[in-house]
């Protein structure tokens, strides 16, 4: 999808997406737009190994019709203990057993309290994040009590709460597995070709086809029976 | 308390302890300490008009032993809405009704969210904040209910909760008036003169005597019967 081609502005209620510039939150964002939600867009620069995602994201905002895109810097280099925020560690590249390394501490409870903060003062009720159980890799994080723990949480953490509003935390993929996101995405008109998913891309945005994101995006393109417009390296 | 009076280094169970550089944090360091928590330090720079009570908070570490202690950078400035972030908006100097201007969106909800990254990857299982209810500004994520429900969120968003860890946030002060508080501090030896809780403090950390911070801390030496150690300008 180009921009000319993006959906007519939203004027609908207003969503905070999440969106990291890979195929599972670029996918929750059309999923939002065709429901009407006028859509903000929030990537986190959290200390990742290459920013390609960053600009993929705003890539998928603009493309996606998103009202606006920010992006939001927090140090999680300075905490460490994943693969994707130290550069002592590793990524893997065969499979892993357990929770993999490439778990970020705490990430999407931060994301989701950044997600929160602009919401209550966009007005926004909705907090969109394309977490997904099935075809993932494990993280406790991206699982539907966890979700719905946050949601409980924000309303207490809040004045938009405690003055009445009712925020929910929308994991439209939670359920799905890859081919279905890459089904639903498709029949949105989602351009994939713009998205990055590996965990390891180079400054162009070319994957490494080796990792564990890699692995997850192409076997759900083969299990959907669609071209993969991924760019590897 | 000076540096060489601070108690020996802690060796017990690993806790880390969100220090603002105010009276209430300080006071919850002092606490946790005296419990033979090893405490380690996390001061979150979210785009405060003044850097004055980060510095006090790196005075207070030290005076109070804790092991270590880190500031995290997060731009809450680009969210804005509060009159603590973005500087379109005063800090009021008269009392107001209802949940002040200065409650800044979800921030007690980001901050545990970094406290809990860094526990995860220091084998931490306990969060200290110095929230407290009673001589507050009545914002929503000072209450037990918010610390209950961070609480249940964070075994459900880490692998460490995931395989057993029962994270706890230790709130000290919820239920204790500033005199209480201050007096508790006293007797384990803190220096509130280290201490800044001005929202807006000059650059040497001398206090307005005006926001509801400074009314709130002032009462709170009155009604100790303790001489009160704030520089004012």
């Amino acid at each position: 999808m180009t921009a000319s081609e993006a959906p007519a502005e939203a004027t609908g209620p207003r969503a905070v997406v999440l969106l990291s510039g890979g195929l599972d939150s670029a996918t929750a964002l059309a999923l939002a737009r065709s429901q009407g939600l006028s859509c903000y867009a929030l990537s986190v620069s959290y200390g990742q190994r290459h920013v390609a995602e960053l600009a993929a994201a705003a890539r998928v905002a603009a493309a996606l019709g998103a009202r606006e895109h920010r992006v939001m810097h927090v140090d999680l280099a300075g905490i460490g203990g994943s693969a994707l925020t130290d550069p002592n560690l590793a990524v893997p590249e065969s499979a892993t057993t357990g929770i993999p390394i490439t778990y970020v501490p705490a990430r999407n409870t931060l994301m989701l309290a950044l997600a929160l903060g602009w919401a209550e003062v966009l007005g926004a009720q909705r907090l969109v994040i394309g977490v997904n159980v099935l075809d993932s890799s494990g993280y406790p994080d991206c699982r539907p009590e966890f979700v719905r723990a946050f949601q409980a949480l924000a309303g207490l953490a809040t004045k938009a709460g405690v003055e009445g509003m009712q925020f929910e935390v929308y994991a439209p993929l939670i359920a799905m597995s890859k081919a279905q996101i890459i089904r639903a995405g498709l029949s949105l008109g989602v351009d994939y070709g713009l998205t990055v998913s590996c965990y390891q891309a180079d400054e162009e945005g070319r994957a490494c086809g080796r990792c564990d994101a890699c692995r997850l995006r192409r076997e759900g393109f083969a299990a959907a029976g669609v071209p993969d417009p991924t760019r590897y390296r």
